[in-house]
Formats: C-alpha cells, sequence, structure tokens
C-alpha cells in the first residue's frame, strides 16, 4: 500500500488578509522512487513571512507560487528510503520540499545536518537556518555595527530579529528592540539580554522610542515597515545605515503605508540596502561559524512557536502574520 | 574713503515657500584689512538648493543659518588688496562668502583657481566646482553604473543633473534625464547628448518614463523627490542603486509627499544613500581630473544662468527653486 502525503496547495490568490480558505488541503499518494531518489520524511516545515509575497501574482524578488500547486517552505526530515548512494535512512537533512508530509528528491538542493541534542533538528530551520543567515547577512554585512553604537531591531522577539539583536549585543552595541506585546518586551529584555525593548501596541510608540534611544539610532534592521519605519526614521543618527530585511505589516494590506520622512534618509546621509539572504550566499560560512559558536556558548539564545501537523499550518501560517507566534515559526510534521 | 559692501540677510525664517521679504539688502563698510587678511571682491555667487534648507530652524545636514546673518554661499572672485604673502592682487580664489559683493579671508577656506577662456571664472561655480563634484561622486561612488545600464536622473538640465547625465554616457550608459518643460527636455537631449528626457510638465509622467526606461533603471541619481521619485520607484530593477542628493521639490513643501512605494526598494533589492559632496573630499582629486578632461575635450557641455547685481539674488533664488532657471543659476557680482 502506497504511502499517503498530505499536501497543502495555494487555492485562491488573497486580496488584503490570508484566509485560511486561500489553501486547500489534500491527499496524495507518494509515488514509487527512480534510481537515483530518495524519500524524505519531512519533521519540521518553516513558516516565514516571504511566502506571503508568493501567495501574489505581482512581481516580488522571487516567482510567485501557483495556483493547485503546494506552497513552497524549508524543510528538516529524515531519510526514510534511499536509491542514492549519497544518502543513507536516518539521515536529517535540509530541504524546500514546502508545506507537505513527504517530499522526494535526487539529492540536488538537500543539505545534511547533524542533529543532536544541543541542536535539534529544528533549529536548522530557525537561528542555524534561513532566518539566522537572514540576521547575521543583514546585520554585519549592511549595517556593520560598532561597539557603543545603537541597534535597533524590529519584530525583536522574531526568528530573525532575536538573532540580529543577540549579535549586536556580541558585537558591543546598545541594542533595542520593538516588539507587541509587554510578554514579548519582557522576553527580548530579560531572556535574550536586549538594553531595551519598545512596545508598538502601548500606545506611545514614538515617545517610548526616543526614551530608549536617547543618542540616536545608528543600526536599524528593518523587519516591519509602515509606522515603525517612520518613528526610526525620525531619530535616525547622522551616517545611519538600514538593512531592509522585510515589510510583513505591509504584506496584507491593499494599500502600503505611505512614509512621509523619507527626507531623513539625505538628511542624516543614510544607507539603506534592501536584500534577500539567498543573494548572499558567500557569507554563509562566516556566518554559520560565529552562528554556531555563539548558539553553543549560549550567547544566543531562541525560542520556537510550534504548531502541530500538516493541518494545522494554515492558521499558523495567519497567525504568525499577525504576530501571534513568539519566536520562529514551525509545524511539527512528525 | 571706505568701500561699501552690499550684502543680503536672512531676515525671516519662510514658512513654506521662500518670498523676497525673508530676505534684507544691506550696505556696510568693508573692514581695514589687519596682518595675514586678504579682500576679496566676489565676481560671482552660486546659487543652490541646499541654501534653502539652511534657512530652516530644523535638523538639517548642516547648522542653519542665523536671522541677520550674511545668506551662505560659494563664491569665486578676485583678490584686490592683501596684507598675506600668499596671495597676491589679482589672483582668482574660490571663497564661500555667501551672499556679499566683497569678503574677508585669513586664507583659510581660499582655493586658487586658474582662470582661462576655456575655463571661465564662472566654470569653478558649477561643472568644476561644488555641483560638477556632487555630480561626480554620487554617480561613481554611489550609483557605480556599467556599460550598457540605464541611468535616469532628475533635474537633468540643472547644474548637478546634466553632469550625471554627460559623465554617464561617456561611461556608456542609456541615459535618461527628467526635467520641466520642452525646452529643457530638448537642451538635454539634442546639447548635452542624452538618449531621453520625460518632460514632468506634460502630465504623463508614467507612461513617458515607462517609454523611456523600456529596460528599466539601474541608477537613479535623485534630485528632486516627490512624485517623480514615486514613479521611478516603480520601474527599478533588482539591485538598483540611489544616490540620494537632493529633495528640491520637497523642500517648500510644509507638509512633504508621502512615499507609497518604499517597498519597491525591498523587493527589488536596493541600494540607497543619501550624501552631501563635502564628506567625499577623498574623491576630489580624481573627480576634478576626469571632470576637467571632459570639460576641456568637449564631452561635459554646460549652461548658466546668471542674473546681475547682488540685489537681484533674492528673486534669483525663488526662480531656481521653482525651476526657472536654465543649467548653473549665478549671480554676477562684479
Amino acid at each position: 500500500m502506497a504511502t499517503k502525503n498530505k499536501q497543502v496547495l495555494l487555492a485562491n490568490r488573497p486580496q488584503g488578509w490570508v484566509q485560511e480558505s486561500d489553501f486547500q488541503l489534500v491527499e496524495t499518494d507518494v509515488a514509487a522512487l527512480r534510481d537515483g531518489e530518495v524519500l524524505v520524511k519531512n519533521l519540521y516545515l518553516s513558516l516565514d513571512p516571504y511566502m506571503r509575497g508568493r501567495m501574489n501574482e505581482g512581481k516580488s524578488y522571487a516567482a510567485s507560487s501557483k495556483l493547485q500547486e503546494v506552497m513552497v517552505g524549508g524543510t528538516v526530515g529524515v531519510i526514510v528510503e534511499s536509491k542514492n548512494p549519497n544518502f543513507q535512512v536516518d539521515e536529517h537533512v535540509l530541504g524546500y520540499f514546502g508545506w507537505q508530509e513527504y517530499g522526494i528528491s535526487d539529492g540536488k538542493g538537500l543539505q545534511k545536518v547533524s542533529v543532536s541534542q544541543q541542536l535539534p533538528a529544528s533549529a536548522y530551520l530557525g537561528v542555524l537556518g534561513m532566518p539566522g543567515l537572514t540576521a547575521w547577512v543583514g546585520l554585519m554585512s549592511i549595517g556593520q555595527p560598532k561597539a557603543g553604537e545603537t541597534v535597533v531591531v524590529s519584530a525583536a522577539s522574531g526568528a530573525v530579529g532575536s538573532v540580529v539583536g543577540q549579535l549586536a549585543k556580541a558585537h558591543g552595541c546598545h541594542v533595542v528592540g520593538i516588539a507587541g506585546g509587554k510578554a514579548k518586551c519582557d522576553y527580548v529584555v530579560n531572556e535574550l539580554g536586549f538594553d531595551a525593548c519598545v512596545d508598538y501596541k502601548a500606545g506611545k510608540l514614538v515617545e517610548d522610542l526616543a526614551a530608549a534611544t536617547p543618542d540616536g539610532i545608528d543600526v536599524y534592521f528593518e523587519n516591519v515597515g509602515g509606522e515603525i519605519l517612520e518613528a526610526v526614521l525620525d531619530r535616525l543618527n547622522a551616517h545611519a545605515r538600514i538593512p531592509l530585511c522585510g515589510f510583513v505589516s505591509q504584506y496584507n494590506e491593499t494599500t502600503p503605508h505611505a512614509v512621509r520622512n523619507f527626507g531623513a534618509l539625505l538628511i542624516n546621509r543614510v544607507k539603506l540596502q534592501g536584500f534577500i539572504v539567498g543573494e548572499h550566499a558567500e557569507l554563509f560560512p562566516q556566518a554559520i561559524k560565529e552562528l554556531s559558536e555563539l548558539v553553543a556558548s549560549g550567547k544566543i539564545k531562541y525560542r520556537e512557536t510550534v504548531a502541530e501537523g500538516i493541518e494545522s499550518s494554515p492558521k499558523a501560517f495567519i497567525g504568525m502574520l499577525k504576530g501571534e507566534n513568539f519566536g520562529k515559526q514551525l509545524v511539527k510534521l512528525a
């Protein structure tokens, strides 16, 4: 009897906020392996804001997903059958199989990872995976923080932001997070060791940001856009740097927030650079080396929100876009 | 009898558009020279958009001018009296004496220039002066244009924009200007050799820009901001670069134009950098060498609009902010 594979397809292109009805759960039979192929049982699926862009038809930095195809996404799994001499059953691999329980690959694009108690499989989707690399590349290569400077990061308790802030602390900076809600802000300060955290939901964003950044802002790692971006622009120091990583507050808006103080970039001679991590692979070895050391020594901590089962993916994804997750959002598939 | 010196002072801080009544013309006696000083008779005063920022009280990239003080500005003049052994009568010097007919200096900050028929005194305030250096630094150091790429520059017939476009042509780019009115656009294409020019006053900015940039935009040299910036952001290619030099369309607005498509900077992984030329003095020798060669060989042409007499400065300045000048705006003082 064939193995059953549950998959989540893109059913509709959302207008504005994503709905669960924009996805469709289907069950298919896993095909028989051909020579050279492996069958991977996915253990965890990574949910990330960039996926919202793939649901649109319009131009973004990657081709949009097709209707009735499996939603894209990074996965970590275990080989359960192999007709490829380079992969053995029970080995763990990072892949990009998307929102489904099983994946078949000829081995290209699969990356073996070493799973241990200190570095569980899920870490390879977070602090040592794409989000961790994104944090490192944006902060170190574009932000170039110097000891004593003030670094601000939005979505500070998230998979990217939490690493940005801890990295900046490790480099001697004054680090201020921006996050939604007291629980996240407490976590950012008390557990992750940021110097301060501004709760943007508390209703005094401009005042609270000013209080937390008495010497202005030298590096702003941008994950959210909108009103938070505007508040930060008004506090930039001369020669500030802005790694532009994401705009999650805007992805579900049909009318994007217009930025009224663009001129701050001129007045302060700011360097701003949009980036996606996949275009900076030459930096990965250095990034992984530094991140691994900081995780192993406990200087970088991380937290995960784990939804259970492939069926929960749409709801968990929508929750993540609304900021309901705490740390890296995963779906446990097996 | 003492020499009389006419000066233009800042009388009021303008709210919104500058008025002639924001300035005051006064006449003072030139002081007697002390040892080490020189008296310079200014021949030309440079009028530039950045001066509008100095009239405000708020933070900009330089301290604001004080009320009842002489307006700042670059000047080129001739030594008429010297008690400094390093300067002889009849030598020409570049200075920063501001809106007045005479200036006294101890020699610091004065730069001797060699005036000839090919390189008249006024050129040192334009193509070989601050505007030319601004064009070179922004385009070559930040824009980094490659042959075959599309370079767009706003305020294309102006002192900075005209040099940007001709430099980009000299480096093998497809060059598109944006300017106000048919006369300026004709000049940009027919005399300066741009490949195309979009007349933003013609009412079809978005369509005309699309037609002139069939392969998208790789470098945008920004002088104006506002709606033109938005139109350009929608046509950026991946990895585009934006030297952010000026925002002249916004300087007199009490409510700045909000930019609705900031997200284009993320989607296209754009590098944007605000700059002021004075912070890049290490590049000046290379810039002046290249600019001088291109001017001497006729590959860089320039045009000047010259107002007559210090009394005409306020009116000429306001006209320049409205785009009424054609090429570099000067005031002939003597």
